[in-house]
């Protein structure tokens, strides 16, 4: 007998035909002997409805009570679900977060998990309850509702994993597992059968919304094992863990994103403190940077080039005008045409020679690369938005990624 | 300053410019001086969309979940509320009935109101904080989220009324007040400026569905001062008082009920228990009978004649139909197009003749009285479905309902 937490997305609770296809699933791994605990989030629109219903009421809804708005989308959810369960028979019980004690920071919007109170649920387990907690809430130390912010659900699973030191955390979603790319682009992209803590993170962060990023960290800082897995397809999904296995793929997978923008200072003076002088503005007005590259300089000059968000692009480009008037700078060049691609996985440190095959494949296929930054265990780049799907492919086929890692061999 | 309870209805917080409607209200109340604290229902439709959900689900929705689901109604309501608020400069916040601690017992659906704790209101009050309390829902001993029935939110409004000792409890409806009759029959009818929680009940209980009956016994019991006005009417309503002024009418209203039907049992042997013996099987079917007339015994043998509601009429005449089997019975009479009106009016008990009066006037206007039925406060009479609307006007005619009570003269 284990003890599983499964987490179903508004998607997987979407109807009430698809609620009735989740309790078959719960009924099945409890029928299979294990105790089950199940963390559900809002059926999908819901939390949109309120949201609209909230913005129509105030241009800047008041943090609280927005979370006491949002919270019933889960708690709906919770009910019905419990409801259904009652109804084929198995003793249910659904608790908010306030209930099951859930307890977060008081930052509303997106707070926090500090502790989750495991008791009420592991004596309702004993006595063969199935417990459905609602996702994506809590409460601080005044008794207030917050939420974690959207995503939030598969933290709260993953933070209830912790909790009740569970054999497994299932987040069930709409895919089926993690790929090597983006099926929409490399038809023959394969699933992982698993995937480290670190590359899910890189995965998640670079455009492969599978899995909240929050609770991947909270999986890796706690050692819960996690499972990624579709709830309409049968299938073994996969499995997030924490340390590499020895025939783990030096690549793992190719994500990409399209919603940044680049911004390039030419000819700027090198000064200490001449960075800061230009984002300083930006970080004021909350607009985060991602890529970040200052060239060598050159007689006593630079370009600084650096990437944001697209939605964040008119600003930025009014910010680095007002600076410019103060800082001696040749050229302000912007372009929201662009693309990141990223190869993510744990051998690249130890395996150089990834990020010249990678550079070298974008060469071949007469892809421009505008920028370049890596870490540990990433390499990303930026190219013309329009070269996209073709620079995914030929990397995906350079790097072998359809076959499984043990038949690969990088010279 | 004084401390005033406001209760708006599902109508009331139906829809956006509605509850713009409402915030304009409590901010005139609050630029009065007052103190204002807020109980909400959940806005209209809401409800009974959250019930259809749950019946799709379950034939008989468990009765923890279904009241899970509910309280989200209430709690949508308080905290858009709240936002509306906050967005015009006036400090809210918004309670669930667990986060306020309205207390109740665990009777899931309709549970009753133990104890509620006032002192986060009275802090937040202290502040300058509006408090707005979701109605309807309170919590148990264990914590579960318990509803108190449909109407629930007006005794949320008079049990806090009561625990911080309001000056007014206010119930918003979408009618002025209390009439002295329905107004779309008696177009005449007068508003009463104030009514006895006792004949509120009987008027409540007769028809009059302005404010659920356990929330003016509460008034009474607590001697909590409510007043009953319209939410989009200038106007000030009908007081609730507790006990009897001294230019108090002898008749305040006219009640009315087309939902019941009448069985008559004719020449029953007239044997001890043997009512019981007709009764018991409709108890043990929960079906309640509202009036009940045994006549005098002619010759060992007597007519029973009862009333029950219309909806269960083909199930006590299959419960009679068996009962009459062992029972010695001439007849076995059922009727569903009556109707039942009723004087209800504190000065009742010291003027007999009221009732002479009654009758005479019904007969005046050719209407057959089927069965009489008097309380302290109420004279009811059940006739032919067809003379309701005659019956009223007539009798309100005839007591002079539509004058201010100092002008009447009963003789």
């Amino acid at each position: 007998m284990a003890l599983i937490v499964q987490k179903y997305g508004g998607t997987s609770v979407g109807s009430l035909p698809r609620i009735h296809h989740v309790v078959d699933k719960i009924l099945k791994t409890r029928a299979e002997g294990h105790q089950v605990v199940v963390v559900v989030s809002a059926m999908s629109g819901e939390t949109d409805r309120l949201v609209a219903l909230a913005q129509k009421l105030s241009i800047t809804p008041n943090p609280r009570e927005f979370d006491v708005l949002l919270s019933t989308g889960e708690q709906v959810a919770m009910a019905l679900l419990s409801m259904a369960l009652i109804d084929k028979g198995c003793p249910a019980r659904s608790y908010t977060g306030a209930q099951v004690q859930i307890r977060t920071d008081s930052v509303h919007n997106k707070a926090r998990i500090l502790e989750v109170e495991g008791s009420k649920i592991q004596a309702d387990l004993a006595s063969g309850t199935v417990v459905v907690v609602a996702g994506f809430q809590g409460v601080d130390d005044l008794g207030n509702i917050t939420t974690l912010g959207r995503g939030g659900s598969d933290t709260t699973a993953v933070a209830l994993a912790a909790a009740l030191q569970a054999d497994e955390c299932q987040i069930y979603t709409d895919v089926n597992g993690i790929y090597t790319a983006d099926p929409r682009i490399v038809p023959y992209a394969r699933q992982l059968s698993q995937v480290t803590c670190q590359e899910m993170i890189e995965l998640a962060s670079q455009g492969a919304k599978v899995m909240q990023i929050r609770a991947v960290e909270f999986a890796g800082r706690y050692n819960v094992p996690v499972r990624v897995l579709s709830t309409f397809k049968e299938g073994s999904g996969t499995l997030i863990i924490q340390s590499l296995h020895k025939d783990h793929s030096i690549v793992s997978g190719i994500a990409y994103n399209r919603d940044e923008a680049k911004f390039v200072l030419r000819g700027l003076s090198d000064l200490p403190g001449i960075a800061a002088q230009i984002l300083n503005p930006l970080s004021d007005a909350h607009i985060e940077v991602d890529m970040l590259v200052q060239t060598p300089s050159i007689n006593g000059a630079t370009d600084l080039t650096f990437t944001v968000h697209k939605r964040d692009f008119n600003q930025v480009q009014e910010l680095l005008e007002n600076s410019s008037k103060t800082l001696k700078l040749d050229k302000l060049e912007g372009n929201d045409q662009i693309a990141k691609i990223s190869l993510v996985g744990m051998g690249l440190r130890s395996h150089p020679k990834v990020a010249s095959t990678m550079f070298h494949t974008l060469g071949v296929q007469g892809i421009n690369i505008q920028l370049i930054s890596t870490s540990e265990i990433k390499v990303s780049v930026v190219i013309d938005e329009e070269h996209l799907e073709r620079g995914v492919c030929a990397l995906h086929e350079a790097f072998q990624l359809g076959k499984e890692p043990k038949e690969v061999e990088i010279n």
